[in-house]
């Protein structure tokens, strides 16, 4: 744990530097890769299965019969409570469906947008030691009420060649059409230029290891969108005098367990509050099966006191962490000072973890600064806006000599042209 | 041109196709001018304004006495024209703000999305022949109104150091905090690191040629947004039997002016309306002063004949276009059929140019089929949508036992204890 007491304002760049992550030579693997399976398509994907994952696969694709089997090995207690965060979700997520606003900018001159859903799109959803069916959740919701026609989903398969069954439920729950194994940056090289068995789609969603996040990159190349760019989690909690330390420590430690590469930042005003924190992410860490990943993720965590609550909003500005916990009673006053943040947490019942789950909100958030410029996964991850127009004859007459003067003035004549042929015809 | 009647589905795809890029090795340059501009700031702008458009530039930040002599070059008529266009802008782009909404997902469980500007905008004005004033406006309003704190502007200077008075004039109109002189890559990089003069910003925007693009694509690796990919501007009309074939042509020809790469489709389902099309394109096109660009757009424009014109919409759909005019007469039956398009005039009076300068939607549009993933500059582009959510005691009881159940099945135990502890404590 790095400790600062009331750091001064010329040394917080410093303290909101995230370690610069090694950036290793894989972009010769990626190419390769992708060269591999965009000329062997399946049979590629198969071989990358036994070769990276250790798995035999005869066919990637997920069967019906292996669907409804992982169904009965999911407890109904945990179908419940994915039906429920998924209900959740909805609700969140489909508020955000907006209507149709035609805007008569002049008499005769009506423009509006419209949602149209991106077609194909492509979830990735890593393996490893956690399923993050969440992460299905997260993703296969908005873009079913986006109204996407194909919506497919990718994950490396087991050692014995299965994918894990709370994945395989909850993608089932929410629409997801299609279901493949294959995994890494190969699984992005299909979704890119589509197999025998996957489809090439137009976007692709989810979080994965640095081959993953390379890939993503890579396959903007050829025309695919991505959801953002990544980075590794991180929660900034903000803390006064009424917080609750072994709360705020929860919290952190919510964080640090993810991996090693976790941003955890503590800040408070209060130096009781400060002093046990601490004491109690020490004590907490003890018995987390996780320990050692949020050690690791602690050594590099900063825990900052500071003079006033305003300072620490500053601070967190400059940060712009993926998440920020308000622990702090007058959270409503602080709300309109808060610029760069992913998603907020407000109070002391607001824990990060019931935005990663089931809230409602989305959890596939910017990170590594990001939340400066990027906003996280919503509905409208999922649609392109379309705008339109319609000018009456009245409209261009009204709006015919604004344009003939402007294109003239930009020396295109032809643009001048398309109004005057129409105005002369009148 | 290439004529197509009545083509097979099988074809489209090729049809379809735009012609591929060459990919000159530019990456070494852009590495280069990045590396020169992180380390000699003003002073590298100033011999790069030198070295590629011929200028002796002694201070790259425009002062206030050079807008005000700005000013007094443009023509009142012209000012009128912009004016009316920002007008027609700003009610667009502002009916884009959403109220905020907060949503109960659970008893107790509230989450709803809040907008915050990006702090720091750049937008990159191309110099060359065409002074485009229109992207200022296009650019600048949105960020305006957003609320963007700064909002800076780079153009490149002519051969007497100076930027086009309409530039300045309308950079003024529209709150751009501060324009210099600098352009092409060079240009990105100093928004990328700030310079003396120039501060970093969060977001660039802007067109420009294969230098710009290549460096913005670039600018990326260091944390910067990007507005979206780049690619040639386009158009595809479809016609029916009551389109008039001048205006059809007129339109085409607005589009081909732009440049020797624009892309140009004509799909029709009447014979005399694409024949008399076709001749009024070869009539218009002799009176154009940049008929040489036009002509050489043409050669690879393509006019379809189709069948019907559902086939016509599908068709439109596979390509993808930037700009989508319907000039039929029952055009309201086929908006729904519209899935990929950047924006869409409706009916023989909608010309592309109004949208280009005025009627009020945006013209920074996605092209080279990326309107089947992205959409066009709004007032979206310039804010992060950042989700809040508030638990309250009973909010937490509510749904504590389904976000427990989830994390345990993902193996994030402190995830499950930070709500766990929550719900002990009571």
């Amino acid at each position: 744990m790095k400790i600062y007491r009331y750091p001064t304002k010329d040394s917080w760049k410093d303290l909101v530097k995230r370690p610069v992550l090694e950036q290793k030579e894989i972009s010769a693997l990626i190419t390769e890769i992708f060269t591999e399976v965009k000329k062997n398509g399946d049979k590629a994907l198969i071989e990358f299965n036994h070769k990276f994952d250790k798995a035999d696969t005869q066919s990637i694709s997920v069967t019906r019969e292996e669907i409804e089997n992982a169904e009965k090995q999911v407890s109904d207690e945990l179908k419940k409570a994915v039906q429920q965060a998924k209900e959740n979700i909805s609700k969140f997520h489909a508020s955000q469906k907006q209507e149709i606003q035609k805007i008569e900018t002049m008499k005769g001159v009506v423009c509006w947008r419209e949602n149209r859903a991106v077609e194909r799109v492509g979830i990735y959803i890593p393996g490893g030691t956690a399923p993050l069916f969440s992460t299905v959740l997260m993703l296969a919701v908005p873009a079913n009420l986006a109204g996407c026609k194909e919506i497919i989903l990718c994950s490396p398969p087991d050692k014995n060649g299965n994918i894990n069954p709370a994945i395989l439920y909850a993608a089932n729950l929410c629409g997801v059409s299609e279901i493949f194994k294959t995994g890494g940056a190969q699984a992005v090289a299909a979704m890119t230029f589509g197999t025998e068995s996957i489809p090439a789609v137009n976007k692709i969603f989810g979080p994965g290891n640095q081959f993953v996040v390379a890939a993503k990159e890579y396959a903007q190349r050829y025309g695919v969108a991505i959801d953002m760019p990544a980075g590794p989690s991180e929660v900034l909690v903000i803390a006064d005098e009424q917080a609750v330390p072994e709360f705020c420590a929860a919290d952190l430690l919510s964080q640090a367990e993810h991996g090693s590469d976790s941003q955890v930042v503590f800040i408070t005003t209060d130096l009781k509050v400060f002093t046990e924190t601490i004491s109690a992410v020490e004590q907490q860490i003890r018995d987390l099966p996780r320990n050692e990943l949020a050690a690791q993720a602690l050594e590099n965590s900063s825990f900052v006191l500071v003079n006033a609550l305003e300072e620490a909003l500053e601070f967190s500005n400059l940060y712009a962490p993926e998440h920020l916990i308000l622990a702090i009673a007058d959270f409503e006053k602080y709300i309109s000072l808060i610029e760069n943040a992913g998603s907020v947490f407000l109070g002391n019942y607001s824990c990060e973890s019931a935005g990663d789950y089931a809230s409602g909100t989305n959890h596939t958030l910017p990170t590594n600064g990001y939340a400066k410029n990027y906003s996280g996964v919503s509905l409208d991850s999922f649609v392109k806006k379309i705008t339109f127009q319609h000018l009456s004859k009245e409209g261009l007459q009204n709006l015919g000599k604004t344009i003939e003067l402007m294109a003239e003035a930009e020396g295109l004549f032809a643009h001048k042209n398309a109004v005057s042929i129409r105005l002369e015809k009148n």
